[in-house]
Order: structure tokens, then sequence, then C-alpha cells
């Protein structure tokens, strides 16, 4: 069964495909940055200087950038912090400021998230972070020849 | 004790205060219409056109327009739909595109909300709605004199 495409919404004026490829790489940069536990490309993808907000599930907001990196040191040096897919990637962008919508895929739950992210001079980097949970969809992704993990899986999340 | 003020982050590059009120506005007009379950208000609210987003708490995430209407006149026709009084406004916008996080205080819980909000040619129109449970937090509002209402609701919540 092939694996859902991402919906991607129509382009608005003045914002084009490399601008949401660039968008979409940021996002990437930040599921790479969790899932390799790299505290200095987590601090580098989240914006330098200005306003940020970071809403993790079920937690008090957090305005504070050194907090905000704190809580995601935090996170990754737990020793049973999960790792992340991030699937459905759905962008809302214009000149300078873009939405990403995605799930994030947790081998104990899914979560959707919603990032935005700013255009600074050297790029994109994300501004604010609001991830809670979603009933969990069935998910395919390619597995070593002989297994069938994913339709184990399948049946375990329902 | 006296109400926490809202946290307003510094003004991007030309996104001046005038955009903040028109976003604020926009923002309160959305609380406002789901408050007097004004369906009519509430469809004028969100973009007319163009991609939209919605992600009620717990629940799968609404991409289309007609779908996403549908949800709100079924939340705000349900007879226990509860009133929701929104706090700690928080901007952050580029021109064209701003997004706004807020508390969202309900009789029985809390949440937090990031709403994006798109600019068209007749002015803000939201274009993605994302809330969550959050911890919450005391508040105080005026009540009539002689009761005590907020004290009453606060019991109950807990």
């Amino acid at each position: 069964m092939p694996r859902r495409a991402p919906r991607l919404p129509p382009l608005l004026a003045e914002f084009d495909d490399d601008e949401r490829d660039a968008v979409l790489a940021a996002n990437r940069a930040f599921y790479r940055a969790f899932n390799e536990r790299d505290d200095a490309a987590m601090d580098l993808i989240w914006a330098p200087t200005g306003a940020v907000v970071c809403l993790h599930p079920g937690q008090p907001a957090l305005y504070d950038r050194a907090e905000i990196m704190a809580s995601w040191r935090a996170i990754m040096k737990h020793p049973e912090a999960p790792r992340v897919r991030c699937t459905e990637e759905w962008v809302l962008g214009r000149p300078g400021l873009a939405l990403v919508t995605c799930r994030e895929i947790l081998p104990n739950g899914q979560l959707m998230a919603s990032n935005l992210y700013v255009r600074m001079t050297d790029g994109w980097h994300m501004a604010s972070h609001h991830s809670g949970p979603v009933p969990p969809v069935a998910t395919e992704r390619p597995t070593p020849a002989g297994t069938a993990v994913g339709a184990r899986d399948r049946r375990k999340l329902h």
C-alpha cells in the first residue's frame, strides 16, 4: 500500500517552491537535531534573536530562549527520549514567515506539531513550536526484507 | 493580586503596532464568535480561500475548510460547549502573516492556542488554529459584587 502523500497546500503569492523547500529543509533539520541529540544543531535552528515560544505537550508555555533551549537539552539527554519521525508536512508561508504543520510519530503515540519559522539573513529559523497528541494513523515505512514491522505496528495502534 | 500582563514580544521589522493591533482584533473576534455561538461570524473569520488547517485538542487535523466550519458549528451548538476566555495574547508577525499564541480559559481547564492569521485584501483571517491543554494558572476576573463565582468555579476545577 503506498504511503499517503503529504498534503501540501497551494502556494500563497510571493512564497514560491524554493521558499517552501527551504522551510521544509529547516523543519527536517529540527527533527534531525532532535533525533541525533545534537544540542548545538538545535541551538542553531532556533532564531538567535527575536521572539520565540515553545509549547511542549501539556507543559507551560516557554517564552525565554534560554529556557527553551534548556528544555530541549533536558528532553534530548533523557535516556528514554523517543525518536521522532516527521510526516505529513504542510506549509503555509509568506515572505519571511512560514508555518509548518506535521505529524510526529513516536514509538508510543503520535503528535501534531505547528512549527513557525522566520527568515533571517542566514536562512529560516524556528520561532515557535507547539505540539500535542492526536489519534494515531497507520503508517508504513520501508522495512528490511522479510520483516513486517509496519503491519505489526498498525495492529498495535488500534 | 494583579492579573499577569500579556507578554508581547518585540515587533519584527515591517510589522508595526497597527498591524499587531489588527491581528489582535481578529483574534478577539474569533473568541467572540465562539462565545456568541455565531456561525456566520466564525465563517467570516476563517480565510475564505487558500490553505487552512485546524487542530482541535486530541482530534485529527482538518485541512478542508468545509470540515473545519462544520467542526466549529458542532462544537458551538453543543449544549455543554464552554465559554472561553482568552488571555496572554502574544503576537509574532511579518507583513501578511502572523501567529498569535494565547491562553484559553475554560470552566474546566485551560488550553494554549497557536492561531495563525493571514492578511487578505479585506483584513486578517484565521488560517490555522491549534490548541492543546496546559497546566492551569490562577486567574482573576472582576465578578459582580456579592458573588464569588470565580472562587466557586475554581473549586470545581480540581
